[in-house]
Order: structure tokens, then C-alpha cells, then sequence
């Protein structure tokens, strides 16, 4: 066999990267990386420059062609296109777009182009909290048994309340969608030229099982009457599974890539979900959590079991076999950057100065010096709302503790802290609903680049916490489906045994730090339960206040 | 009569303040400020370098002797000291030290000034609070009545707690102490040569009252058989009225001065407390808030109430023949200026100066741009503990609502908001005693300096908030009781009638915005009473598992 490499193409909140790896053992061959030159939207609209609401986040799929019209073409610079066997992409999910039914995104359509909902909503949109809300009301009171897939509530982040927010907010728009779609199957489509759908997303986004479909019409009807035939009108109940092949690249994607017309692409696939064959955590017990601006944990069982707050269990959603199940940290990687954009004073920027190293590397050097609980703070890590396990993104952030002593690396430290007390909560949750957690594998931006946090991790966590030797899990994920797809590997269980790296460090908690951080962790988890079980909904009161002073506010017209 | 001018001396945080006015009007002639050299001391000892513990707040009494060296001549440069009719000292309180017999500070023998305890305790000095909990315990165990004047509850900032802090940490420190007095009334014995004790400390801080005296040997020796005989042995039962004369300058403190020998000198007296008559607050209902680096509330009554958390109630302790009633906020400008030092970006800074103002008002202005409740945020302002009405320095700050498109100015707003929802709960805990608040005026160092707050202020609290005319209340309230004691007046009464300014500015409440403050306000008392009032201790547990770590690390000796 002449073709040697598979290309994995990874598409994330920021950027698209393109990675050309071998597939005899997984190791890079080339790597590029295109930054959405409209990145994430959540202030105004490009071109029309229309104003967006608060919780709104959108993108430009624009973006994602221009991924594959200048990242693929880099990497397959100097490789003959018939050595490349197979391609596979990954997504950030629920990220999702309308479209005609020829895939044209409404958001081209220049009558359209001025409306928010006709545009990609990223997967932290979070205008659709009311929808959410009310997909979980009718879902319990018609005592949908669907529900306990999904821990119970449906997030506000997932397909259908963002395709139900569109057509509440903008039935023009919703009418005009001949197509709701992920944007992981929406860029196959683009690939190929044929539309189809990934159980992966369906399965964890959209309420999709193996055994049972989509919930049924009357409850779509009990919603919204012109909601009811949402799935045959505007989706497709033919659902293919990861693992297979969506179709060739056709002659368009040929021409804007550079890979050869026919080669294999894989069915489309989700950025956390490639991660866990791509770390080589493939067994029933293995936690996989990709830590970037978010988390996400993708945990192998063997049996189904209803966990509290997770986002979804689908049955081969992963790994074909077994039980996948997914959840989630809103936000992570998010919280440090906001607090080293808006929290950290010049004295520390030029102390890094003087150092020669970035401000985040500096806050760690601080903050490693501190004992545990020295900072005499505790945060609650719901900047960006709380997946998992209470999902509900109407919560906000809390610190508590501050002092007039209180330095910026003392809050620095107790915001990673939050997020590892956050990724506790979920591992207990797991445990305490039979699904064991025995291994734990990061992988991700974080785990490389903070020592620090993955300490912290290991402490609170009270086991070892291994991090995976790929430090671009999700796009080597994919090109082991685009392996598996180009026939190059059996399977991805096959794939994952030949291409995922060795686990590069491993870090174990230190015996002597884990009383404080148990101790910690229980007002932390007391507060969690306080601010996010409804005994005071101060964080939700603040968001409707909040709401309700900006809609007074006169807006101006777009210039 | 050639004798036209009263000095005032403020002895503040950081530094101290003299101000020569004009006895006929007030105006101001003079003015000079001297920064203490060795300003609060939180961290290590002077010279020795012997390392504090967390909460400390100390002071070197030299500081106070070369503000008498320095301020004092530069305000009287060019005017002859026989036309200086008195003197008035006002002080931070409690601000206390032992002495020997002859007022000697312990610090300033040698074989004492390693030793912390030997030292001047700051008003802010938060280390004896496991002495105010047992003061309070004890007395309610005997029922003592004179809790009631302090609204239930001693503060750990006040005399007997720091007294008895002293006897059990260092008990060699309180044997050597023949004398254990409040700063204030120390400095008048540094300018006079004669011990005094003035009624407004001894009332207010330490447990005194014209009525009652001090609390029974019987209590004292419940607490510590060392410190039944406390009064007796170290402080004085003979108690002077503010109004009257300490004494007259003596040869080394003309020395020191430039004063005339003989120069009348008033009784010692309290920051705040003198400044109920400089900003003209002398009338029953008239509540005068000094606002600085923490707020004090002094309001007049007509009658003895009892009210939750206040500070103290003396009868003559503002005025003679009215009730002054204490209350106050640990912490207001020092949480701005922490918030300043440490949470503000370089971006910000940079705005400033291409604007050309500084970092304060630059937030100001953006903060202010901000309509109420817009920026999603609520804050306990319980940076320095709570005095009032919680009365309890182990609380801690706590800012909720927090996202990722959180910026500055909105934590700036929310802490200017949180020092008014603190004053609100004074001013309710007042009126719900049966005291009534029927006129507000500002004054201290912000209110001239920080628009948006007293509009804050004013819109918060549902009523005009009048600010001061002099920029410098407590050291014109000095001067005025100095005019009192050197005979230029009668009465404060009538000194505050003859040299009060007229208030320089009104703010009123903007009816628009009271819904919003409403709301707000009962999030605020919520949250107040969760986390003040023992259901939820998590800020406790805090500095618990904040001291167990850092009496943990292994300290350095000092260099």
C-alpha cells in the first residue's frame, strides 16, 4: 500500500489545524493552523455590524472553508495526494447552522445576512436558556423517558433548544431553513457533496438513540405546533455511525484542498469524542478530559447507567462496543484567560517582563509557591455557566475570601482550583451512579502548558492524572477515523493500538496536600449545591436584573 | 482678644494631618501632612524584621512624635505662637499601646522592640479576635448588661480584646505595661506632660460609661485572673469629658512644635467622631458618615435605644447632651485602592494616561457609563471583616455573578455598591431601633473625590446625601475643640455654629433607578445574612484552613 498518512482536520472555537499524520504509527508529518478571521461573534454581526444580545456567541462558516482552502493545502505541501488514505474532521458540538437544502448557510443569502439566527451558532451560544427550560418542562411533565440519557435536563447548548430558539425569535428564518445541521456534518457535506449525519452529534446533542430515534412528533408538537415535524422537515432520521465513510472528496473540495478527488472521508465526528481513541483511552474505566477553554470528559462504561448531569450516554457514541458517556465544564481555559486579560495588574505583566516569560507562566510560578489554601479563597467556576452536573447556564462565577491581602495569584490559584473541584464533582457523580472511573488521561492545550493545574488536578482529584503524549488529541482523533475510513486500520479501537502516543507524565497527588483540598472541596461542593439547587438564585436574579437594565438602555442603530 | 487660630492634628492610617483654621469662621490657614515613616506595620518589625502573622496591624508611636516635629511647625511657619488660642488632637480608634509609668511606648526599649506586642495595635489590628469572642461569651454567660450598648457584640478591634490578645500571647510584654492607653490620649500626654483619659475612647472602645464605669472586677477576672485588676493597674477609673482641657503644652513639646508653652490642649478625641461637628452634624437625627478608607457612622439621638451591631452609644460622646451613636464598615476606600493596586489591567492603566487622568477616575467614569445592575454583579464588602452590624472581623469579601465578559469597571461598580448596601443596613438597623436617620452628610477623603459614589450612595439609600464642605473634618473638628478648650468659644456647639462650612454639594436619588438598588439591596441582605449569620461559615473556615497552612510553612528567621 502506496498511501501512508491519514489527515485529521480539527475544528475548534478559534481556529481550524489540519494535522498530516502517518498512519503506521500516528506520528506528524505537518501541521497548520487557520485562525477564523471572524472568530468567535458575540458582540456585533460582520458586514451588517447588527448588535447581539447578551449570551449570544455565533461564527462564520465562511470560516471553515477558508480552514480547508489554507490549512489542508499547507500540510499536504510536498506529499503526493494519493499517499493520503483517508481524511476525518472534528467539531466543537452543538454548534449548528440552518441552510437550504443545498447547504447553502442562510447567512449567505444577502436578504438573510443581517439576522443573527441565520448565522452558525457556536456551541456557547447561550441565548437559548428559555427554550432548554422549556424542553425539560414538557419533557417531564409528558414523563419523556429520553430525559435520563441527558442527566436529567437538556442543556441550552444542545440542538434542539437552539433550533427552537430560532423559531421563536425568527420564524422567517426558521422557515427558510430547509436544513438544521451540525457544522461537523455540515463541513463533510461540503467535503463530499452529500449530506449526512453523525450519531455522535445526534446521540449527545440531539436526542438521538440507537434503539429509539428521536423523540416522538407529539412531543416536538407539545412544544410548539410549528415545531412538531422539526426532525423529517429539517433534519434526517438516517443517522450513519462514526467509524464508517461519509463519501469522496468531490471535485470542488479537491480544488480547494489539494487532496486527491475520492479520497475517503470519514463520518463526521466531535473534538472531545476523537480524543479518547487519539489518547489511547479506549478501555471501559478510562476518563479522558480534554481541558482547553472548556472541559470535556468522555468516560468508557460498559453498561448504561442514568448519571446525574452528565450530557449524554451514547451507546458506540465513542468507541463502537461500548457506552460512551460525556460531560462537561463550560468553561476552563476560558476563566484563566479572562483573568489574565482583565485581573492582572501592569506590576505582574512587567515582573514577567523582567523574567522573560508570559503572564500565565509567571501566575503559576506564584501560585505553586502558595500551600494549599494559603490563597484563603474559594471560587466557583460557573464564569461561563455549569454543564455538568447541574446544567444550567444560568449560573455565574463567585469568589469568596477576598481580602485586602488577597494578590492576583491567590485568586489565580483558586480559579484552576475551582475548575479541578468542578472536574471532582463530575467523577463523583459518575462513581456514585456505577459507572467506574479507573484511569484518568488529560489531553487538550492545558495539560501541557500549566504544571500547576494538572498538580492541582491530581490533588483534588486524589488519584493520578496521566497526560496524553499528543498534544493535538482531537485532530489525531480524526485522522485515525480518516485512517479507519481509507482502510488503513480495521477499526478505531485497531487505529488507536498503532497511532495514539505514550502517555507523556503522569502526575500523582501528594498525600500530605489532601486533607486541605477535602477540606476545600466540601465548601465547595456546599456552595455548588447552595447557588446551584435553587436554595438562593442570586446568580440568576442578577442575570434577569442585568437583562432587564440593558434592554432599557436606547440602543444605537448599526452604523 | 490677639489670639485668633486653633490647630488641629488628625492622626490618621498613614499619616497625620495638622490644619490651622481661623476661630472666627473656620477657614483654613494652614495645612501639612506628615506621611508616616513607618506606616502600617503588617508584614515584619521595624529593625528587627521579626515576621507578623496574618491579621496584624501595628504602628511605631515615633510616627506620631514626628508629625508633632514636622506638620506642626510647617503650618505655623509665619505666625506668632501667642495668636494660637488652643490645640485639639483627634486619633484612629482603637488605636492603642502599653506604656511604662512615664508613657515610654515598650517598643522603645531595646529589649522589648522585637517584640510585637510591644507595639502600637492599629484600629485595624484583626489578630484578637479569639479574645473578642471569649469577651463576648463571657458576658453573655453573665449577663452582663453593658453588651447591650454595643449592639451585642464586642469588635476584636476594640481596647480590652487587644489588651487581652497582649496578657495571653506575651504575658512578659503585659507585666512590663504599667500603662495601657489609647493612642490618643497618649499623644495629648506627649504634648502635655499630664496622663488624661478621654470619654469618647473610654466609652465607646472600652466598655466605659458615665453611668456604669467600667465592667465589674468580678467580669475581668472571669475572663483571665491576670487581668481582673486591668483597670486598676494599668488604665485609670478618672475619665475627662471631650470639650474640656487636657492641659498646656509643655516645654518639650513646644520644643517640638513651635507652640507656645502653656498653649491650651483639649481632650483627646476620635477621627470620627470630631467630625459630627466640623461638617455641622450637631443636631438630634443627623447622621455623619466619614468615609475613607473605611467608613464610621456617627448619629445623634435624644434618647438611650439599643441597636443591633453598632459600633457603641455614649451619652456626651459627640456632643454634649445628646447620645452619639458608632456604627461602621471595616473597609471602603481600601477596598477601591486594593481593587486599584491589584485587579486592574495594563489596558486600563494605559487608557488613563491617554486621557490624562488617573486609574480611579478613569473607572469612575466607565463605571458611572454603566446603568444599575448592568453589570451582573453583587459584592459582600467584607474585605477588612464586618464592624457593623455584623460585628465580626472573621467575615470575608465575596463577588457573585462573575462571566466571562466581566471587565473592570463592572467589579469597580459593584464594589462602590456594596459599601452603600453596608451603609443601608446601618441606616435600617437604626431606624428599626427606633433611631431616627433623618439627614445624611458625608465627608472624609472620597466624597469630594469620587462622584459616582456618593451617587451610588444617594440612590442606594432612597435619600439626599449632603457632602461636607471641609475637605479635612476630623483636623477641623480638632481645631474647633482646641478653639473650645483656649476659650475662643463656649461650646462645641457653638464652634461648630461659628466655624462649620456651608455643605458644598447635594446629591439626590434618581427615582429611576430605585427599583434596580431595590433589587439589588435584597440580594445583598440575603447574602449579608447567609454568610454573617452562621448558616453558612464558609468564610470562617476560610481563614481556618488559611492559618493551619501558613503556621505549616516553615518561616525564615528574621535577617
Amino acid at each position: 500500500m502506496s498511501a501512508r498518512y491519514a489527515l485529521g482536520i480539527d475544528f475548534g472555537t478559534e481556529s481550524g489545524r489540519a494535522v498530516l499524520v502517518d498512519c503506521a504509527d500516528g506520528s506528524e508529518v505537518a501541521a497548520s493552523v487557520y485562525p477564523y478571521a471572524n472568530g468567535v461573534i458575540d458582540e456585533r454581526l460582520p458586514d451588517s455590524g447588527v448588535e447581539l444580545e447578551p449570551e449570544w456567541a455565533l461564527q462564520d462558516p465562511a470560516d471553515y472553508v477558508r480552514t480547508l482552502q489554507h490549512a489542508v493545502p499547507e500540510v499536504l505541501a510536498g506529499i503526493p495526494p494519493e499517499d493520503v488514505v483517508g481524511v476525518g474532521i472534528d467539531f466543537t458540538s452543538c454548534t449548528m447552522l440552518p441552510t437550504t437544502a443545498d447547504g447553502t448557510p442562510l447567512c449567505d443569502i444577502p436578504e438573510l445576512c443581517a439576522s443573527p439566527h441565520a448565522w452558525v451558532k457556536l456551541w456557547k451560544h447561550h441565548a437559548a436558556q428559555p427554550e432548554a427550560d422549556e424542553i425539560n418542562a414538557v419533557a417531564a411533565r409528558r414523563g419523556e423517558r429520553w430525559i435520563a440519557r441527558y442527566g436529567g435536563k437538556i442543556s441550552s447548548e444542545w440542538f434542539f433548544p437552539k433550533s427552537l430558539q430560532i423559531l421563536r425569535e425568527d420564524p422567517g428564518v426558521y422557515a427558510r431553513a430547509e436544513r438544521l445541521i451540525e457544522a461537523a456534518d455540515w463541513i463533510v457535506w461540503q467535503l463530499t457533496g452529500v449530506e449526512s449525519r453523525n450519531n455522535t452529534t445526534a446521540g449527545y446533542k440531539a436526542i438521538w438513540s440507537k434503539a429509539d430515534g428521536f423523540p416522538p412528533t407529539e412531543y416536538f408538537a407539545a412544544l410548539d405546533e410549528g415545531f412538531a415535524q422539526v426532525v423529517d422537515e429539517k433534519m434526517s432520521r438516517r443517522i450513519d455511525s462514526i467509524g464508517g465513510r461519509a463519501g469522496g472528496i468531490d471535485e470542488r473540495a479537491a480544488a480547494w484542498t489539494g487532496l486527491r478527488p475520492g479520497t475517503p472521508v470519514a463520518i463526521a465526528n466531535v473534538d472531545a469524542h476523537v480524543s479518547a481513541p487519539a489518547v489511547g483511552g479506549i478501555e471501559p474505566g478510562t476518563l479522558t478530559v480534554i481541558m482547553g477553554t472548556s472541559n470535556c470528559h468522555i468516560l468508557l462504561g460498559d453498561r448504561l447507567a442514568e448519571v446525574e448531569g452528565m450530557c449524554g450516554v451514547v451507546e458506540d457514541g465513542v468507541v463502537p462496543g461500548l457506552f460512551g458517556y460525556e460531560a462537561g465544564q463550560s468553561a476552563v481555559g476560558d476563566i484563566f484567560a479572562w483573568f489574565v486579560e482583565n485581573c492582572v495588574p501592569p506590576q505582574t505583566h512587567e515582573l514577567a517582563r523582567t523574567h522573560g516569560v508570559d503572564v500565565h507562566h509567571l501566575l503559576e510560578e506564584q501560585a505553586a509557591a502558595l500551600a494549599v489554601a494559603e490563597n484563603g479563597l474559594l471560587a466557583l467556576d460557573w464564569w461561563n455557566g455549569n454543564r455538568s452536573v447541574l446544567v444550567d447556564a444560568g449560573l455565574s462565577g463567585l469568589v469568596v475570601g477576598l481580602s485586602l491581602s488577597t494578590r492576583p495569584q491567590d485568586v489565580y490559584r483558586a480559579l484552576l482550583e475551582a475548575t479541578a473541584f468542578g472536574t471532582r464533582v463530575i467523577v463523583e457523580s459518575f462513581e456514585r451512579a456505577g459507572v467506574p472511573v479507573d484511569r484518568i488521561v488529560a489531553c487538550g492545550g492545558l495539560p501541557q502548558r500549566n504544571r500547576l493545574l494538572m498538580q492541582i488536578y491530581a490533588g483534588v482529584l486524589g488519584r493520578p492524572v496521566e497526560v496524553a503524549g499528543s498534544e493535538q488529541a482531537p485532530a489525531l482523533g480524526s485522522a485515525m477515523f480518516g485512517a479507519v475510513a481509507g482502510g488503513a486500520h480495521e477499526s478505531i479501537r485497531e487505529a488507536s493500538q498503532g497511532m495514539a502516543p505514550p502517555i507523556a507524565e503522569t502526575y500523582l497527588p501528594d498525600p500530605a496536600s489532601r486533607p486541605a483540598y477535602d477540606a476545600l472541596f466540601a465548601e465547595y461542593v456546599r456552595l455548588h449545591d447552595h447557588f446551584g439547587r435553587g436554595a438562593d438564585d442570586v446568580m440568576k436574579t442578577l442575570k434577569r436584573l442585568r437583562d432587564e437594565a440593558e434592554r432599557a438602555i436606547p440602543r444605537l442603530a448599526p452604523a
